[in-house]
């Protein structure tokens, strides 16, 4: 399928329309501005979350200039084409990856007619192996020496293989089996895997093995130490590792594993969750039936992001105003706040998905860029914020968009009533008053208790934290981050930025090699990088 | 003690200098720039921590001029007077809180003349009670109705009396008595405190509830859920509590309470990590001993923090970094990043204890701020990140700060050689590399493989993650964020910023609690902020 040369936004007749509106945009403390007819209509309704945001700083005029804006780059159209296959991951006229981006295709199994119809079809093959393999682990037929069953599930790996599954686990905590926990050992501090052992009983214990590559250096060096832990117990170490990776890589060895499930290339680390790097250790903490629903809320996200009218397409409609934030009004910085404890690593996730995405300085066509891209991403869960960093978000000389996330019923469903209000109650509240204070400001003539307000955030709502509204949540990430790419027009699949370091430590550890010590650091330095 | 009228940078003779300075700031690309002179001189020794300075944009005159600046603002004779016990979290003709600032009091125990003697005092009889406490909790004289040992503490608070403590536990895990375990409950969220009580077994449990003013909401919320769980379980509630309060607070009750420690208004949460806040839940977990020497790590650092010299005060130094790329070269965010997995949550103290503390834009003066003050603060642990978002720092279009920190031997000493090298030494030299490749970059024909370099990093740099060190580097970072509150001339002590937010959440509670249902959350919105 040929790509077409696509244009950012700055190419775009919206966006001079765009910045003429910026200079006068909305201003959220002016004199009924927040009336209830603007809470009513900015609400964008999507599958399992609406998406509130009476407090942007954008009118009717900024709404359609955004759908032209769309419209012009042709976003839906190469959102499409990406879910059909086509090559996106490459930049012209230069050596690159050169590949289809394809992880919804991971969870296309609830339409007659998925989008690739191949890479669909091979997500099926690997997904009905994990159901067979999970069978078989209930049913004994896989089980320890001891014909034990297995209790706990040790992933190892790092980035896209860490982050996004770790997020989902501790999301989805509540709905574990009751006699399945998972570990993660991600990091090459030898003190990470060493936490980790002191903590797993290894004779239950599976060790999901997952890389790519299959030659990921943290993960490589994990997973030889946990084999000689298994080793030094008198366990047989292929009859507790699985492995995740590529057909054909160094991993790809039946002799070494128990299982082997596939990923492939057209699948980014990053985007990788609902794929086997994900959905192996889903599949044993949760079942396999929550599994499906994970799946099949992130593919009702993915059909809804095809919308194109923004204002009926949460994901875009999100990307939309990232942009607006960061190249119109100046916002460096995006806070994701969910008001939920479990969602506390999802930051982290989207820090990853976001960042190694958009952090980016070169167009597609191989120009440089004449636009910010990727904000800084961060983030921590709300209450527990509101008493470390709001202080700056409201009284600040730095100006952070904020994507709030909030559920209506709690996960676990027990509560207790303090002063005649649940929980729950008072962390909704927190939320809705976070999102109105930041807007409305306060005047007051103590100058250190004034508020300037105009200050902005939208609110991503669900009723309640399960595996398929978390599954609708990862997707709708995605789906963004996707979009903010194609207005940019920058390859957001891969991570030139990353071989640098790489190269540069590989040369350090041969002098501290050599050397057998660490030394004067400044020696090592400069040795290793040749600039002595 | 009376104040002087103290001035910001921008009142100083020394900005203009740095401002000239700022536009032919050393390009660190540049040939010859790196060399070895640059890696040997660039090294300011403090306690236990060495800051590795080559790859800031600085030189000689850069240094001479913040060491002006540093001169001109009285900074050293601020820190001393802070110590000393003036009244530093005040806001000149406008009611403050008018108190003073004696978080380092807490452990001011090793030198013959600590600098405030009152607060010392109070801080040893606190201390002293701590003693007591540990030993009779070791020897059997406080145990459960049982007559059984207390194995775990379950810490409930928020903000400040979460952050840091949980930071310090979580780096310092590995030194942990072999019988004890520690969990914390901080958000309002109804899912963190059911988490936690699914996995501690009350009978055996210690609660230590911290809360300066004994009303915090989420604290008393949860302390009130936890309460009821022991008594379900048919325990007593004053035989397992344990209070952390200011003196007369409403939990100053020892009927309900077997101990109560105290806290002063004196001590900030976001700086009260050695205090009885950090203070009561580290000598459980690590005994006396140890808490002793994190103390005594915190207090070298204090002292240290009153050299003249910038560049052999390691605190003020790092101060000044901060100062010059956010005010004089732009960088809006700075990333704290760990080459240690116990730190995990070291970022998200410093998130607290940084931005709540300079987040703001109103002079000690009363006058509004003219200049940038508090950065957002962000991080995660390396090698992890460099698998998330170190593209956005190699080649996005964003320039962040970083501050990397790392260690020359492991915590736990287990380690394992793959392909030549071990763990710690992998670790070690993906930390230098990183900081050497922002700094040079690399050209390359392909522009998605270029990188401009030129950007900044520090790394700090100790022995190992022990008690000492970590309570050096806690105490560090207190130490550079006052140095920068002092540069900007704010109030870096109050939070008048979470005001709003806690009122207006007030006023939805109350709508919540009349309908009984949170309905629309648009009617919600507008009838509680009476916008209606």
């Amino acid at each position: 399928m040929p790509i077409q040369h696509w244009k950012s936004i700055l190419e775009c007749r919206a966006f001079d329309e765009l910045e003429k509106l910026s200079s006068k945009a909305c201003d959220l403390t002016a004199e009924g501005v927040l009336n209830s007819s603007r809470f009513e209509r900015y609400v964008c309704q999507g599958p399992l979350f609406d998406l509130l945001y009476p407090c942007q700083r954008v009118d009717a005029e900024v709404l359609s200039a955004l759908q032209s804006l769309a419209d012009e780059c042709g976003l839906i159209e190469q959102f499409v084409q990406m879910r059909a296959g086509a090559v996106m991951n490459r930049i012209e006229g230069y050596p690159s990856e050169e590949r289809q981006v394809l992880h919804t295709a991971c969870r296309d199994f609830f339409s007659d007619s998925p989008a690739s119809v191949e890479a669909t079809s091979n997500a099926k093959i690997e997904l009905e192996k994990l159901r067979t393999f999970l069978s078989q682990l209930k049913d004994g037929t896989i089980c320890n020496a001891e014909g034990e069953a297995f209790t706990s599930l040790v992933q190892i790996g790092i980035g896209g293989s860490d982050l996004g599954p770790r997020a989902m686990y501790e999301a989805l905590r509540a709905y574990t089996e009751p006699d399945r926990e998972v570990f993660f050992i991600s990091n090459v501090d030898p003190d990470d895997c060493a936490a980790v052992l002191e903590k797993v009983d290894l004779t239950r214990a599976l060790i999901l093995v997952v890389s790519k590559s299959g030659t990921t250096l943290e993960t490589h060096t994990n997973e030889k130490r946990v084999r000689v832990a298994l080793k030094s117990q008198g366990l047989d170490p292929s009859r507790h590792c699985v492995a995740v990776t590529g057909v054909s890589s160094p991993m790809d060895d039946p002799d070494r594993y128990l299982r082997t499930f596939y990923m492939y290339d057209y699948i980014g680390g990053r985007f990788s969750s609902t794929s086997m790097v994900g959905a192996v250790m889903l599949g044993f903490a949760l079942g396999y039936d929550l599994l499906l629903e994970f799946l099949e809320g992130a593919a009702l996200m993915d059909v809804a992001a095809e919308q194109r009218n923004i204002r009926e397409n949460l994901p875009l409609l999100l990307a939309l105003f990232g942009v607006w934030n960061h190249n119109f009004l100046g916002m460096e910085t995006l806070a994701v706040l969910p008001y939920s404890q479990p969602l506390h690593r999802f930051p982290a996730h989207l820090q990853q998905c976001d960042m190694e995405s958009n952090g980016k300085s070169v167009q597609r066509s191989a120009g440089r860029v004449q636009l910010k891209t990727g904000p800084v991403v961060w983030g921590e869960p709300g209450t527990n914020g509101q008493h470390a960093f709001y202080q700056l978000l409201h009284q600040g000389t730095e100006y952070v968009a904020v994507e709030f996330i909030g559920f209506r019923r709690s996960q676990r469903n027990v509560d207790v009533e303090v002063e005649g209000s649940t929980s729950q109650q008072k962390l909704l509240a927190n939320l809705l008053a976070q999102s109105v204070a930041l807007a409305t400001g306060r005047k007051d003539s103590n100058p250190n208790r004034n508020f300037d307000g105009n200050r902005v955030s939208v609110i991503l709502m669900a009723d309640r934290l399960t595996p398929k509204s978390m599954g609708a949540l990862l997707s709708l990430y995605e789906a963004k981050i996707v979009y903010q790419g194609f207005c940019w027009n920058i390859n957001s699949f891969d991570q030139e930025g990353v071989q640098l370091g790489k190269l540069l430590s590989t040369k350090f550890l041969s002098v501290m090699k050599q050397k057998g010590t660490i030394g004067t650091l400044a020696g090592d330095f400069l040795a290793a990088a040749g600039l002595k």
